[in-house]
C-alpha cells in the first residue's frame, strides 16, 4: 500500500525544468543553464530534470497558434524549480524568452520556484537578472528566493565553479523554498 | 538652386515615427502613440508622421526571415523622432516589442531620439517605460531626454488632457535634443 503521500502520477514528481531564451538552438546558455540545473537538482534531491530550448519553436511563439509553445508553457508551470536563463540582448531579457512568458496569465507560475539565469558578454550587465528578470517572473507570481546566477562569457570555462560559488550563498533559500512543494508531492521532509 | 543643407531625398526629410509593440492590430496602444506623435510632430514643427504596428507583421519576426521587420528596422532607424510604444505585459514591454528591437545591431538606434510612450491597464506600473523600456532604447543608441510618457487605461478618455501635461514638462527637452537633426536636415535653426 502506498502511502497517502506518495505520488500517484509523474506529473507530481518533483522536476527542475530549464528554459532557454537564447535564440541560438543548443546555445551555451543552454549548456550553462543545463549545468545549473543538475548541480540544484542534486542539492535538492530532485531526479527529473527537464529541458525547454524556446529556439527549436521560436518561429512559432509570435504566430496565432502555437502548439509547441503551449506544451513548454504547460510543463514549466508544473515545475517545482525552473531555471529560466537567456543572454543579455540590448541590456534584458530577449525578446525570445519575454515573448514565450507572455504567454502566461496572471499568476501563470505560481507555486514555481524561479532561478534567473543571464549569461553575459559585458561583465557591466551583471545586474540583468535582478533588474530585467526577476521582476518579470515575481509578476507571473513565481517565488524567487536567490539572486540570480550570472554567468560571464569569460566564466564559461569555469562553470562549475561559479555554480557553486552561487549555491554556497543561495542554495539554503532555495531549499527551505523548494520543501512546502516536496513534502506535498511526498518525498520531502518538513524543513529543519 | 537648392541650399546646401537642404533635403535633397525624401529619406533625409525629419520623421516621427510610431512603433507599437501591441500584439492586437489597430490597438488602444497604437491609437494613443499616435496621438501622442501628431502632437510631438506638431510641437517640433515636422510633418512627416509614419506608423509601424509590430501586430501586423508579428508572425515573421521570430522567424528566420523576416522582410517586413526589416523595412520596419530600417525605416525607425531613420526616424529623427521616435515614439516606441507599449502596453505593459507581465510588468515590462511585450516581448513583440523586444523580439523587434532585438533585430538591431549595436548603436542600432543611434541619433534616434526616443520617446518611450506605455499605456498601463494598473497605476502601479507607472514605471515601466523609465524601468525597463528606456535602458533598452538607450542601449540602443537613442537619445532619450524626456521621461517617459505613462497613459492608464482610466486616462485614455483624456489622452490630449495627457499629451499635453507631458509636453509641457518634457518638450523644451524634446525639442533641443531633435535641433541639430533638423538642421542638418536643412529645414531647422541653431538652438536659441
Amino acid at each position: 500500500m502506498t502511502s497517502p503521500n506518495a505520488p500517484t502520477t509523474t506529473e507530481s514528481a518533483p522536476t527542475v525544468v530549464v528554459v532557454s531564451g537564447n535564440p541560438r538552438p543548443g546555445s551555451r546558455t543552454l549548456g550553462a543553464a543545463e549545468a545549473a540545473a543538475q548541480r540544484i537538482a542534486a542539492h535538492l534531491g530532485i531526479d527529473d530534470v527537464a529541458t525547454i530550448d524556446l529556439a527549436t519553436f521560436a518561429a512559432e511563439i509570435l504566430a496565432p497558434e502555437h502548439p509547441a509553445a503551449d506544451a513548454a508553457k504547460e510543463r514549466l508551470a508544473g515545475a517545482t524549480v525552473a531555471v529560466i536563463a537567456t543572454p543579455v540582448y540590448k541590456a534584458a531579457y530577449t525578446g525570445l524568452l519575454k515573448s514565450f512568458l507572455d504567454l502566461y496569465g496572471n499568476d501563470g507560475l505560481a507555486g514555481v520556484v524561479a532561478v534567473p539565469l543571464v549569461v553575459s558578454g559585458n561583465p557591466g550587465h551583471a545586474l540583468a537578472g535582478e533588474v530585467h528578470l526577476r521582476p518579470v517572473l515575481v509578476e507571473l507570481g513565481a517565488v524567487v528566493p536567490a539572486r540570480s546566477l550570472t554567468v560571464t562569457e569569460g566564466q564559461l570555462a569555469d562553470l562549475d565553479g561559479v555554480i557553486e560559488a552561487w549555491l554556497d550563498r543561495g542554495g539554503e533559500a532555495l531549499r527551505r523554498a523548494v520543501v512546502p512543494a516536496l513534502v506535498a508531492a511526498g518525498v520531502g521532509e518538513v524543513v529543519r
